[in-house]
């Protein structure tokens, strides 16, 4: 049955690959998603993950049971390592799959800006590996600050940065600071885990600033309220092992810690630049690669690129936001498009992104949000916040246990999910090289 | 105040140490509770992590956070390397502990009789880590295998070895059978995952040996109902990458596969070597520390030993079988007995195992059990297991979430936490060498 129809390989289940394939679902294609994972996952609620709110399996489903009922789909788990588009073929680390359109949506990784040194110091919030890495970190910082005689080194173990105050920044700041001030409140016996400094380090005047500026002084005034130390106009300069240095109006700061959150720069997938090499295209700084309006990659109408990967270009001439809506409509518009190609037409109108609003959640029942032009913040904006999550997470996951957990988290501020998995434990609490306060 | 006070140290929060550490709770000691892992883990259902009807938090929860009430109690997260028992000393890998009272509770680990070169294809199941990579290596099996066109290599991908018929093996062989039959019946294109074969391998003549024979009966039949493959009077002589030897009857067989599960042996933890090389106590061959009939060590009348790290002999002469409940009135035992010590006392009675009834489940509603001197199967048994594993995990977790988790697991065979994390998925996926179907 398959094997007349037109091969659709989309690479990457993320929001735009994943709703890309659902499109399709009724098209007479058939379309094999290929993810070097097995599940999609909700990365606007990753954070709660590195914050013990969630555990991994209530933000992340397997793309195979999503899809497990459209037929003319099949899910492959397997790497992308190149393309060869005179073949029509993408080239797995072990094997090719052959296609007739092309749907590249791979997504983003973190960036440190070509200080990729600073990696072991400072990891960041892409992946469910990722987050646990950092749940594992902030608490296992907290028992060795515990068993620390040294006050400067105790202090060292209580001072959290988190770099980049966007979205993710931010609302992990707000979220470390209440684990430090209400959750783990009675846990220990040595320190108060109140007195833990959680700094938010922005390069930029405000936090959160793709937002209106009076929205952005709101977000700061509850971090501030949170108890976080925002730290704006500050560029760090080094990360290391023990410290941090700052750059401040021209002045060096250190701050003596031992726990760094990357939360500040994106950049493509690596197969962004694979995909311009063979395609003659070209990439952006931060290697995304560049589409037509129709969203196809050079001369290549059959190749689309969609989501983090591209740096399509908006009506007001910036490149649109890494937001999951954004990727979403444009695995809608590939979608349509493949479809009207398959049929001998053409789609003229080129992909325009419809902004029905975002928006940031700082600490246990503050958000600010943008809905179209209207502002919201406080209360307001987290009940919104707290609907459109619900709303949107129902769509492939397990809402009732979200629920749930987050209700308790929030009634009870008991955090459910605060392990330390993984060699991290024994890797770090073996710094503390004191004998113990009888 | 502490300074004064007798201080006690545990090594180890599992079911031993962590009843042992809360009937202290109001003795007039200073408690330290030492574990190399953040968390207390309900280790009778490590299996449903292993096949993803639970999350890591449902059955893990911190030492520290169970602990925060008891003011007499201080938690630290370290490894214990030795024993000093002149000083009165435990050492740390960076630290040492000074005690009055040391009560080792330091669990077992598997064992692979002498054969660790198995360990690499076989993981066993003792810990969050090992649940979640067995868990990871199952679904990696069924994604290789769409993807293998080779039918050999393909059966081998879809063929489940279970080493060991305790209660651990035929639980987890129970809920693999139920995973291949139903749970991912609608999720792949080019196989049907029902084909997949799930052996038990099991050196007796009969799985949970230790139940009365007719009980194991109705086991290996309700085994065999899901469709376990079970293999008894079979010894494992090899596992290697990609296939397993048995032999039965004194011939070789050899089992092509690319999954294999230890779930046979276990030994305790190499701190009993330690500790009896500290004290002249002996070892038995599995690594247990020989006690008292009041459980103390060697001459050391302040230095216990509890839980699956001794040999404890019944009145039956044989040892105490590995089970939280012995643990837990171990843990009961030398509460009272250091109470009593503290006091000046000392205490007669030696300590007496009160064998309240033991289970095993059997996939989705069947379980035997012996209660008292009664045997029960089928599903009054499995209600009792659910009862009583409903109680046990209110003392200390997230009852609310596993009770909704396993009605969703339950009423529709839907196993919420399927994800494939670490870096397994890149480790085992490009194992298959082949082109895709088209």
């Amino acid at each position: 049955m398959a094997e007349s129809l037109p091969r659709v390989v989309v690479v990457g289940g993320g929001f735009g690959g994943l709703r890309a394939t659902r499109e399709l679902r009724k098209a007479n294609v058939q379309v094999t998603l290929v993810d070097r994972r097995n599940h999609h996952l909700f990365q606007p609620l990753l954070y709660q993950v590195a914050t013990g709110d969630l555990s991994p399996a209530n933000i992340a489903s397997p793309l195979r049971h999503l899809l497990r009922k459209q037929k003319n789909c099949t899910t492959i788990l397997a790497e992308v390592v190149d393309f060869d588009v005179a073949a029509k073929q993408v080239i797995l680390a072990d094997g090719i799959l052959p296609y007739d359109y092309l749907v590249l949506a791979a997504g983003a990784t973190h960036s440190y800006f070509g200080n990729d040194h600073w990696a072991p110091f400072a990891p960041g919030l892409k992946t469910i590996e990722g987050a646990t890495e950092i749940r594992s970190r902030i608490l296992v910082a907290f028992e060795n600050a515990e068993r620390e005689l040294d006050p400067a080194k105790r202090a060292a173990w209580l001072t959290f940065v988190i770099v980049g105050a966007g979205p993710t920044g931010t609302e992990l700041s707000g979220a470390l600071s209440e684990i430090a001030n209400f959750t783990l409140r009675h846990d220990f016996r040595n320190i108060n885990p109140s007195d833990a400094r959680v700094m938010l380090v922005e390069g930029g005047p405000r936090p959160l600033g793709i937002y209106p500026a009076s929205l952005c002084a709101k977000a700061a005034a509850a971090l501030v309220e949170l108890g976080v130390e925002l730290r704006t106009n500050s560029m760090v300069t080094e990360i290391a092992d023990g410290h941090v240095l700052l750059k401040v109006d021209g002045r060096e700061e250190r701050i003596d810690t031992r726990t760094v959150i990357w939360a500040a720069g994106v950049a493509a997938s690596p197969l962004a630049r694979k995909l311009a090499d063979a395609t003659g295209g070209t990439n952006s700084r931060a290697g995304h690669i560049q589409v037509n309006p129709d969203l196809s990659v050079a001369s290549h109408p059959e190749i689309m690129a969609i989501g983090d990967i591209t740096n399509c270009v908006g009506e007001n001439g910036q490149p649109m936001p890494g937001l999951a809506p954004v990727a979403m409509q444009q695995g809608e518009y590939v979608a349509a498009r493949i479809v009207a190609m398959a049929a001998g037409r053409t789609i003229d109108k080129p992909f325009k992104y419809r902004d029905r609003g975002s928006m940031a959640v700082i600490g246990r029942y503050r958000a600010v949000a943008m809905v179209g032009e209207r502002q919201l913040s406080g209360l307001t904006a987290w009940l919104v916040w707290l609907v459109i999550h619900l709303m949107e997470i129902t769509l492939f996951s397990n809402r009732v246990l979200v629920v749930i957990q987050w209700a308790s988290s929030f009634f009870f501020r008991n955090r459910s999910a605060l392990l330390i998995t993984h060699e991290t434990a024994a890797r770090l609490a073996i710094k503390a090289k004191n004998d113990v306060a009888a």
